[in-house]
């Protein structure tokens, strides 16, 4: 641990000595709402270097400077695993991709599903979303959201060498696995409310990468049922185990 | 299935040919918001007498009456499971309430740690968040959300029979379990923000009762903690198996 109280995003590389410009937006929050000043220490992480201990040398109103001081965590990448989702109201959005930084997702990819109501999503604000869920649960590394894309068009393209572990609400009463089984990449999908389409249901069930998981007896919101399957996939095959 | 779009949670007894008076709350929704009129079908549940299938045989502006036509779905009780957590902020205290009665547990029991930054909850507010999660989720079950209880005196009254699953994130980077073991009643235990105290941490230890969880390298909030938790107990003991 580094001893700060306030842990920060920068897509900056960190390392002994190596100075570190803040944006607008970061000089606000760590001067006006935090009160921090010069000499106080940050944590720092960008993905790449791990998490570093850093001074504050200069502080302004809209703009300072950092130090890095050492490294106080090495990089932990999470494992290779992706969370598809499809976008629902906007708050429960912002929980999902929350909650897969949190959970330690790789990647977020937002999927527009045939009963998916948006079509739109504000990518750089659940970017947004990912960089403060890291920086909140002490994580190394910020999960990439992608853009918004058709899941036809995914499946198409897949590589089948990446898993994908689809939560199926339809499986709610029958009896099916509930646990993810073999190594390597993966992903997890999760459906829109009011679930796949029948034709979605079909292709995704003949897919021979596929694995439907069971999420017990009731159904769950897509947000709840994001975190109980990485869950399910943490404690199995990811850095949980 | 019901085959009925709307389910609805009422405190009255059901059974064929029952009649069943509706609040002027439930009449608004019923009639107001979702436009459902005379002969229109509900779906019915008490935590008692499983789920009907009603029809509405009077629909006025403030109130309503629905009989009861057949039985849809027997009662399914959760597995007796608690979940004691400590509120937070009020959005996300909301979000675990709800989350635990979608994941099946049987008592929702809101503990003031010493960390806890809230000393009074809605209990009200908390049960009608509960109500609509089961609404939801396809459950014949309405957990009870208790008033707020003070931890240390939970704990000097417990019942040692029933297990508690502690997620101490004070636990992230040491090597702990990842399943509650053991059959019979059992409770999970989220902390507040900023974590149990280390007297908490110190009695909950000592307790026999008492088994700790690992919930992976991050730092999880309480929301995701609390799904986490429950996932792991219901695929282990739960009715997820």
């Amino acid at each position: 641990m580094s001893g700060a109280k306030v842990r920060l995003f920068v897509d900056h590389p960190l390392g002994a000595g190596q100075s570190v410009p803040l944006s607008r937006d970061q000089a606000h929050y760590l001067f006006g709402v935090m009160r921090l000043g010069e000499g106080d220490a940050v944590a720092l992480f960008n993905s790449r270097d791990g998490e570093w201990r850093a001074e504050i040398t200069e502080a302004r109103k809209k703009a300072g400077e950092l130090t890095c001081v050492d490294q106080t965590a090495p990089l932990r990448m999470p494992p290779d695993l992706w969370l598809l989702f499809a976008p629902i109201k906007k708050a429960r959005t912002d929980f999902i991709v929350e909650k897969a930084a949190e959970m330690g997702a790789a990647k977020i990819v937002p999927v527009q599903t045939e009963f998916t109501n948006s079509e739109r999503i504000r990518q750089d604000r659940l970017q947004a979303h990912a960089i403060e869920a890291a920086e909140q649960c002490g994580g190394t590394y910020v999960p990439e959201v992608a853009e918004l894309q058709r899941l036809d068009r995914l499946l198409e393209a897949w590589d089948p060498a990446r898993r994908i572990l689809w939560a199926d609400e339809g499986l709610a009463d029958h009896s099916a696995q509930t646990r993810p089984e073999g190594e390597g990449p993966w992903a997890i999908l999760i459906g829109p409310e009011g679930g796949f389409s029948p034709a979605e249901r079909a292709r995704l069930a003949a897919l021979p990468f596929v694995q439907p998981v069971r999420l017990g007896p009731r159904i769950l919101r897509a947000d709840t049922a994001a975190v109980a399957a990485m869950t399910l996939w943490q404690v199995t095959l990811g850095d949980w185990v």
